[in-house]
């Protein structure tokens, strides 16, 4: 029998404990899962996130290793109690995630659903959207997950460009790079999606100048990071029908302030930062394969290095 | 001299005339093309759709087929004056406007976009949805279409079943058969996609039976024929939750009348019969390539098997 303590957030708790059970469950070893702990020197393993009830490591003194759901762990990896090894998050599903959430987002507004699911007032809508093979899709940012949902909608045959710093090669992608490239690009995307990390040289990038060089009626999609908009010059547009509709999933300010202009505009849909997040199913796999590695002897996964901190 | 006859209905003349016209020619066949017919007996091919002029096939003694623009041929294949051969459309622009429209539908709730597109009110609604790979989606009815949406899906990583009335195999689906694989796919699945033919085996498939075979808050997206669905029984099913939400392309009667109980529901979307719609260009190439295949003495391809009725 092997006992865990899931020492994160009680809030947490409500989530991850199915997925947990079923996961350990799979992996066949008696245990005991809990979220809170009387008897600290009887727990084999903590399931560990910021903000948890556990800061002090050393009552724990026949636990084997402390497993973390984040995949930042700088609110532990100095901490002098921790002696056992500490793992980290890698989590497959969010490469995945955003892929999902990409190509769901794309396709919405290729296919002009909004339409249908707003307008359920009895009216026939006739008129079909052409095929995929006929709207161009902009990736700006070629890092994995650009590359991941360029490669994505090619296969599914709309025609994908794509931006970045340095020139890049992708199969089945028009790639363009440099600030001519963007011109270039920008003038014939119906639909342009923003992943690019966050830098100086990217903060702002979507600014009157950019906006003014698309389409009239172009869709913005913006998974990546928040500050690669100029928010106010982004709701001029949206006003007069330059931008036709942003769909945003991240912001300067998480949660969105409930009386942020983005929420009260009809032509703009907020989502949660949800569209690459570390999902309970997968993460619980993660553990779950750790304890068994740990209980069968084989080397654990992930293994955080303390002197390098990640 | 060949003579083909457009029987559709006269305001699809417009539509088709220029693209029949450009592929006929490309064949490279002698032939006169006319919305009208004097003379029956010099017809040698009807092209036909639901709603066109003819109804009796009698008079049209020397024709050697009749070649539908529709995929589903339910309106002529039990018409007893048809006694040479029906080919029905199989048209690639069709395959791929079906495929943008069902993967877009299935994202759309896979990623529950709804409660974000309807729920623009300053609320950050946590929580992502579970990946693609936990999620499953059975795709009833496993012709052209029902087969390319079941392997572009699970190329998106979904867990793919596929259900027809007999045995099939495709890589990457799990196939189900018969009445038992029916009680068995629709037991686990969270978002069914109907795509079968309708025949009298398929009609009112979906009924109280089927519904409750179905997890609680499953899904039903209907690109395939109305009359699949029991509506009153659906409708029933939408009201207590047993089924969350239904997407629906096709009808009883279109355009949906406008006192419909699906119009008011707040768990169903309508769209107007537009998963699929028959590309003009993409089609007249259909017709042609049949047209020359029976003129060079070549098999007519995507002939229906009248028994089965698709």
């Amino acid at each position: 029998m092997i006992n865990i303590y899931f020492a994160a957030k009680p809030a947490s708790w409500a989530e991850y404990e199915t997925p947990l059970r079923t996961a350990l469950d799979e992996i066949g070893v008696a245990y005991t899962l809990s979220a809170s702990c009387d008897v600290p020197e009887k727990i084999d393993y903590l399931i560990y996130a910021p903000g948890g009830p556990v800061s002090d490591f050393t009552p724990y003194t026949n636990a084997k290793a402390v497993l973390c759901l984040w995949a930042g762990v700088e609110s532990i990896v100095e901490n002098v109690t921790l002696k056992i090894p500490l793992t980290r998050m890698v989590d497959h599903g969010l490469t995945q995630g955003m892929i999902e959430w990409v190509t769901g987002h794309v396709l919405r507004h290729h296919l002009g659903m909004d339409q249908h699911i707003l307008g359920q007032d009895g009216k026939w809508r006739l008129g079909a959207p052409p095929l995929a093979t006929d709207r161009t899709v902009s990736i700006l940012g070629l890092g994995a997950l650009g590359t991941a949902c360029a490669q994505t909608l090619a296969a599914l045959n709309f025609k994908v460009q794509g931006w970045s710093r340095s020139k890049k090669q992708i199969d089945g992608v028009a790639c363009f790079h440099g600030e001519a490239g963007l011109a270039q690009i920008l003038s014939n995307t119906e639909i342009a999606v923003l992943l690019l990390p966050l830098t100086e040289a990217t903060e702002n990038l979507i600014n009157a100048t950019r906006l003014a060089q698309m389409p009239r009626g172009a869709v913005i999609i913006n998974p990546g990071r928040g500050p690669l908009i100029d928010d106010a010059t982004l709701l001029a547009a949206l006003d007069r029908g330059q931008i036709s509709h942003a769909t945003l999933d991240v912001f300067r300010t998480e949660p969105l302030p409930a009386d942020d202009p983005y929420w009260a505009h009809p032509q703009v849909t907020v989502t949660p930062h949800i569209a690459s997040e570390t999902r309970p199913i997968t993460a619980a796999r993660v553990i779950a394969e750790n304890v068994q590695r740990d209980v069968m002897g084989e080397p654990l996964l992930h293994v955080v290095d303390r002197a390098l901190g990640y």
